[in-house]
């Protein structure tokens, strides 16, 4: 083999592993949109054969000869190049080091969690959920002390999930939120609630869809290269490369800001992944390079832009022509009140803007010590219940809408939570940095969102995974990372809204 | 290896190819159904490769001896697994009779083709596409000579399209045809035309996206497991195993019947496919066995049963449900008559159900005088246009609505044309057949075809592709196929509908 050939081979590669993202990627999302009733299992088969051929095709002999050769000759790589190689060799050498009889038994194992779960949660039954959730965190700390012995194992899967982040971070982070925001929520509690009466009522699925394309349209999504569908939990989805897109929504009849912010914030997801450079298309530096600078675009479009007045000012006339029994009446300042209403709620997803990262916080905090062996896992349904109390207030009536409300823990993603609360304070900061050259609201009242996108792609999207998420971070920042300016945002959001400080 | 191990082997290795089958499928489906509009490069790129996958599982050393192996020790296997063998051998022992560069360069013809004809047909211009299909003529008649030598290249093409065909079985039974049907459309020119006006109209698309659903229930698809969505030309096509089934249909607002009977026709071929014994599924006996025994379902369903009176009667209530503009003065026989109007016209695809064997009668014509060399490619129009004239009585304006309609010649499927008719005066063959022990006009007629179908599903449905064609329609008729019972039953339409003979 000689480096130009092995280097079209790596290229080769990418493309075979992107046509099989597609295809598996293609089956789930037709699962979620369009597929019959009684399909899964038959989904589930091709899915599984799909599966094993895609993993003996990034593992297989020939692949490990072939990257270890380019990793021997980096220096003669392009930085794409050693990026890629360096994404695809982690992959095999974490799966080295684990013992391959306890990694089949561990997959395994996460499938029946996830029926598992879902029947625990139907019937709000933890007891049931219990055993394996016990053998999920076991297994997770184990993998964690294969994988990296020096390291501690929950700060070996927050680096995992979001790198950069351990628990030191984590701890500071939410410890400047929680001694912000819980104060912050209590004042709100004790002045006059806004209303939301204008987004609630009888809006129905044909308009919202209506709504979903104007949406689409002003974020700046190419209709050529985007679609929308409908599903019960709205996602994104890239196919073979950033080139077909999908976002998805779900449309709530008596509440039209529900599919709204859902179009908005998986129309931000969709920009991210769809802004890389063409030439990234079917390699691995295609699309978003993690979770948390995802959510960072996401929320920011969602939050940042898509809650902001200036937005209220440039949806309100679409909004007038659609529903104008709802909103010929309805101001500027009613709409942006309306979707800004701060209220603590049992379920995640479904909670504010403010509120939002005390959710994660929870999740955040319990399984840290979980993972230290500092809680039992029986004792996770209590230790629940009463951080809801302390944090947010509310009395959590049943496991269903408390410790059994989230997929993750089912899905073997013990350390994911924090980066969905790191993506909504980068993305503050993003919005500082971005302001220093960028009319922000003049843009968005205008309706012309393009010198945004153009900042964001510059500094961001056009890189895919080019870049770690540590390194991007300081790209675009150029100072460290300071959640009081995500604080600062969130304060005068409320300043704003409620009048208070 | 043993036969134990094989027989295991054997089905592990459909089941892959069950799950390329699907991800290609889905991918297609996608395309045709919810992509947006400038995705299919990206779709080529990853069907390319999975194909590519594909073709490397069913060819490859490891597949060929495994197989080999079997059919060396086929006195053990099942029928099942013999005629598996035998249908994964053929193709791989057709592809080694083939040089592989001529294979290769055939297929990208054959990509270039389709562009090709897609631009010719858009300017109707024939001489753009002349070139190209002369190519295409040539490789068939060739490669048939690789194939089969001993045999006259048309006739190996028609028998590989549908088993059992040749030039003399074509010949006979389009003879038949053209002697009764054309002085047939000649009489109905010579008496008053029928009126279709209820079926022309205004329909709105939820509302005949309604009859569709009610449609569906009719004739019996299982929700569960068929679904439907809108597309451009619609198709039917299995995923994975005939477990996850779909149709498609295309509303046009100004006729409700077009909609109407592609979800009877697509709705035939999906009851065929699902009706495969369930362990079939992810091998290669799922689903039907042939295009022309396919039609013979489809066409079934959309002319014998849909076109019926007693179709007219039992859907004559949702009719007047849905549309009580048009339909509420209609009587069962207004809508009866409407939807068997006889009208000679250019195109196959919208042909009422007496001419329509004539349209496919020209192509056969034309294919066998150029691949016998007695017709050259740059004739084709002139003779095209000479032979609508002659049979159907109508004059071409152009090569887009004459010679270029079709996709087929561009795909390099010379000799698939016939099997269009032979599926239909099957039909007509199974009805008689049936009719000895079920009522099928009063079972229609009570909306409840569960008969209907169970006997379909006994004595065709069920076996897949377990049987040639020729033999499952020696088992099904037990006696020779007669071209005369569908002649017989078109007359019988015709004198039902105009009152002649």
């Amino acid at each position: 083999m000689n480096l130009d050939e092995a280097k079209k081979e790596l290229m080769s590669l990418q493309e075979k592993i992107a046509a099989y993202g597609h295809a598996l990627g293609l089956i789930s999302y037709d699962g979620a949109t369009t597929a019959p009733k009684k399909t899964a299992e038959n989904r589930g088969r091709s899915m599984g054969v799909l599966s094993e051929e895609l993993y003996k095709l990034q593992t297989g002999e020939e692949t490990v000869v072939l990257l270890e050769y380019l990793d021997a000759n980096k220096k003669d790589l392009t930085q794409e190049e050693a990026r890629m190689v360096w994404l695809l060799l982690k992959e095999i050498r974490d799966l080295q080091k684990l013992p391959m009889d306890e990694y089949i038994a561990y997959q395994k194992l996460l499938v029946e969690a996830d029926d598992v779960w879902h029947r625990a949660k139907e019937t709000s039954d933890f007891a049931l959920f219990e055993p394996i959730l016990e053998k999920i965190f076991e297994t997770s700390r184990r993998f964690a002390g294969y994988l990296d012995p020096e390291k501690d194992p929950y700060d070996y899967w927050l680096n995992e999930f979001e790198e950069g982040l351990s628990r030191e971070k984590c701890d500071a982070f939410f410890g400047t939120l929680k001694a912000h925001l819980v104060p912050l929520i209590k004042r709100i509690s004790e002045v006059p609630q806004v209303s939301d009466a204008c987004i609630k009522g009888d809006f129905p699925e044909d308009k919202q869809e209506k709504l979903s394309y104007f949406l689409m349209k002003l974020i700046g999504l190419d209709p050529d290269h985007v679609g929308l569908s409908t599903t019960e939990h709205p996602f994104t989805t890239s196919l073979g490369s950033h080139l077909d897109e999908r976002i998805t929504t779900h449309y709530y009849r008596e509440d039209v800001s529900f599919s709204m912010f859902s179009v908005v914030h998986e129309g931000g997801h969709a920009l991210y992944d769809t802004g890389s450079r063409d030439e990234y298309a079917f390699t691995v530096l295609d699309g978003g390079v993690s979770m948390g600078i995802h959510e960072s675009q996401s929320r920011f479009f969602e939050n940042i832009l898509g809650r902001s007045r200036a937005f209220a000012y440039v949806i309100q006339p679409e909004l007038r022509k659609l529903f104008p029994e709802k909103f010929s009446h309805a101001t500027v300042d009613d709409i942006y009140k309306a979707v800004n209403k701060v209220q603590p709620s049992l379920i995640r997803t479904e909670a504010d803007e403010v509120t939002y990262c005390l959710h994660v916080m929870i999740r955040y905090e319990l399984e840290k010590r979980v993972m230290a062996g500092e809680l039992a896992v029986h004792d996770l349904p209590a230790e629940w219940n009463r951080l809801y109390k302390e944090y947010l207030g509310v009395d959590v009536p049943d496991d269903k809408h408390g410790v059994l409300q989230d997929s993750h823990w089912s899905g073997g993603m013990i350390g994911y939570f924090p980066s969905y609360a790191f993506g909504s304070a980068y993305g503050a900061q993003f919005l500082q940095k971005m302001k220093e050259t960028v009319e922000v609201d003049r843009c968005v009242a205008e309706g012309d969102l393009s010198p945004i996108r153009n900042w964001l792609r510059e500094n961001i999207w056009q890189y895919g995974c080019l870049y770690k998420p540590s390194e991007l971070l300081d790209r675009v920042l150029g100072e460290p990372f300071d959640p009081m300016v995500y604080v600062a945002y969130l304060e005068n959001k409320v300043k704003d809204v409620y009048g208070i400080d």
